[in-house]
């Protein structure tokens, strides 16, 4: 099959067959498709849309583009979650630790941020020594060890998804339900899981800002890998504003620990509840607990014993890393940041904030890329003092920015300001659970 | 301005400014586009389609891309012709001898064979020595010389389309009316002309085979040449069968040549009739002559006495050909080929031909190519021994193959037949000139 004939298939809104499709990931992950071909396809993809059979298509051509990981032989069920990605979302550190405690294996291919958006290798990779780059082997010994282990996507894992990704990125055909599941559920079904637990995020911090194409999103990726045969689940979890109090890498993971600790603050709350969410879905899903009341109650108790905590320790000696932030989380941080409050210039309740905004801020002051490969400061980042429905007194602060130095602050002291909006009437703090699927 | 902002702005169907369109353009004349980026906005451009306003920009932005030829020092007037493709289609060869002769400069810039449809350049190359890769400096002084040049597109003359050309092949994106007219308008203008006739074809050999579209191709290039402040016009010509008596490029000069002989036999009739046409409307635009009857009368006096022969005879001297085939014109035929006449199954009348399975079946035994830069066969061919509206008796030749060997003639010999479908009822042969616009 000869990529014009395809391109010009889709160009015109017809449908493709499963071997056109296979045909065209195939020629994707061994070149002889053209990466200026591949590109016509997604545009053309990207406008005339694909139905539930392509995108089902799609996700198993790229799922087989590489190697499919087996844990059948480890005597637990193996579940994962994953987030669309949003801002201050940091619950993947708190839940592997959590289910794993569970005795659910939790084999977890992350990725890097990109655009206002955090990523939890970069996350990781805040603690000293860390190590994501892990090859087939070295993984699977430590999802054995430690219940769970974190790396990411390795060159034999959807190659075909890796090299499509960087295509959209750079073409503007990323923001495209059918190749957004695909993109995540090639990668997620190659864990070989029993069970996933997608968390959709929505609103202003989100990819997806409206609720209707969240749900849209969610529901395309549950029956994806439905029909793959995974137990599948989507949260939809509200991003109208960060989630929990820290955004930034090393900041976040400061956040995390303080919680596997049992030093949760009130800002942090939000972070803790929906980490136990996804968790508890995830137990249910795979059958390691009856009820979603239970599931929680079991991992609360996990929490409180510090077995969580240990588990967490576990696993970053095993990945090569300070398991000393672990009792010292200040470790975590790097005392010689410039720290920079964000007044309200107005008083009232707080009824608005630009997520995206407070991400691409931090974004721009090297705590995050604007494309792939870029170098990231991984210390500097922001806290979120308020919530959305707070009272705020006028020149009250909304968030300390941590930056490297005054200039820094100068830059985008403004941008943060306005990702916030003071009303005179009360609005309601939105509920962080929006929707299940 | 960043390339993936004005791709999701066409993907999102909006208008792209002349500055967004000129950034493009400077991008993939520069090389700061990628490819795989200017195909995405190919495809975008293709399915959401470019306004008046877009399609100038973009023929503008293409244009400047390279060098603008002048030919004002010259005192005469410039003029050419443009075909948007046929089979047989030769009437280039014919029409610019007779315009010089009329002492209007024709600078022809021409294209090369792709697909089912031929290229002035290959057919010229038929004459031994003809050189067609003339540079700037060289083409200006033949036009001076004999009145006329014909020469390949040069590096400097519209850079952006050829590269543009060559992506949209690939990619599926070439039948597209902006993109088209942006394609031609850019390499024409780029010539410095006053008048620009357009020969567009509609029909079963046409790239454009509804005539609604061929109309609206027609429509597009006539505005955005008047919009140039050049004088264009339109004829919306048949191409329901193939032009005149031959196809396939030796074959066709030599029908070129018979015909500037004054050896026209019937089965070439239309090929001269085209010619004359196109070339009374090219003198008339730059008012070379005052009325079309006059303009027609002026073109067959030089025909009858020769003057346009000896046109044609200087212009092959001044490119290095051998202008023999001027006094024998069956130096152009190769004595080895082997002739198959192609005979019809049944009696009847000669209702459709498909011109466009023709002219591929000689691209299939080598007399065209598939891809830019295949090598091709100047001498096989086929001559059209009847026409839609004829009477044909079981039996009956319909035409004659040229090809190298047996083996070549068994392999295309069916589809050649197959392209007649002769009917019970008389089909009106259809009129050579359907529109002008």
């Amino acid at each position: 099959m000869r990529p014009r004939e395809i391109i010009e298939k889709k160009r015109d809104g017809r449908r493709l067959s499963g071997e056109e499709i296979g045909s065209f990931i195939e020629g994707v992950t061994d070149g002889r498709w053209a990466d200026y071909q591949t590109t016509a396809l997604l545009m053309a993809m990207f406008i005339r849309g694909l139905d539930g059979e392509e995108q089902k298509a799609l996700t198993d051509a790229m799922l087989r583009s590489g190697e499919i990981l087996d844990f059948s032989d480890l005597g637990a069920p193996t579940a994962d979650k994953h987030s669309t990605g949003g801002v201050g979302d940091k619950t993947s550190l708190i839940i592997a630790p959590l289910v794993a405690c569970c005795g659910v294996a939790v084999p977890m291919i992350s990725g890097r941020g990109l655009g206002h958006t955090g990523g939890t290798l970069d996350k990781l990779e805040s603690i000293p020594g860390y190590r994501v780059d892990l090859q087939t082997g070295e993984f699977r010994k430590i999802v054995e060890r430690c219940g769970y282990a974190m790396s990411g996507q390795t060159a034999k894992i959807a190659p075909a998804d890796k090299k499509l990704y960087a295509l959209r990125d750079a073409t503007a055909t990323v923001s495209c339900i059918p190749l957004i599941v695909a993109s995540i559920m090639s990668k997620k079904l190659a864990e070989g899981l029993d069970a996933l637990v997608l968390d959709v995020k929505t609103g202003s911090g989100a990819f997806m800002r409206e609720f209707e194409n969240s749900k849209k999103l969610a529901a395309a990726l549950v029956e994806t890998g439905s029909s793959f045969g995974v137990k599948t689940e989507a949260v939809i979890s509200d991003m109208n504003q960060p989630l929990g109090r820290f955004v930034g890498n090393a900041l976040e993971v400061y956040e995390c620990v303080k919680i596997l600790r049992g030093e949760t603050d009130p800002k942090m709350l939000p972070t803790l509840e929906l980490s136990i969410e996804l968790a508890a879905r995830m137990l249910v899903l795979c059958a390691a607990a009856d009820t979603l009341e239970n599931s929680k109650s079991k991992i609360r108790n996990h929490l409180a014993s510090g077995e969580a905590l240990e588990r967490f320790r576990r696993n970053i000696e095993c990945q090569g890393g300070d398991a000393g932030v672990c009792d010292v989380p200040e470790k975590l941080l790097d005392k010689d940041l410039y720290k920079f409050e964000i007044r309200s210039e107005t008083g009232g309740f707080l009824a608005e904030i630009d997520a995206s905004a407070i991400g691409g801020a931090i974004v721009q002051i090297g705590g995050g890329r604007t494309k792939a490969g870029d170098a990231i400061d991984h210390a500097v980042g922001y806290a979120c003092e308020k919530n959305i429905g707070d009272r705020i007194a006028e020149g009250e602060v909304l968030g300390i920015l941590y930056s490297r130095n005054e200039n820094q602050a100068r830059q985008i002291s403004e941008k943060l300001r306005n990702a916030y909006k003071i009303t005179e009437e009360k609005t309601q703090n939105p509920e962080l659970i929006k929707e299940i699927i």
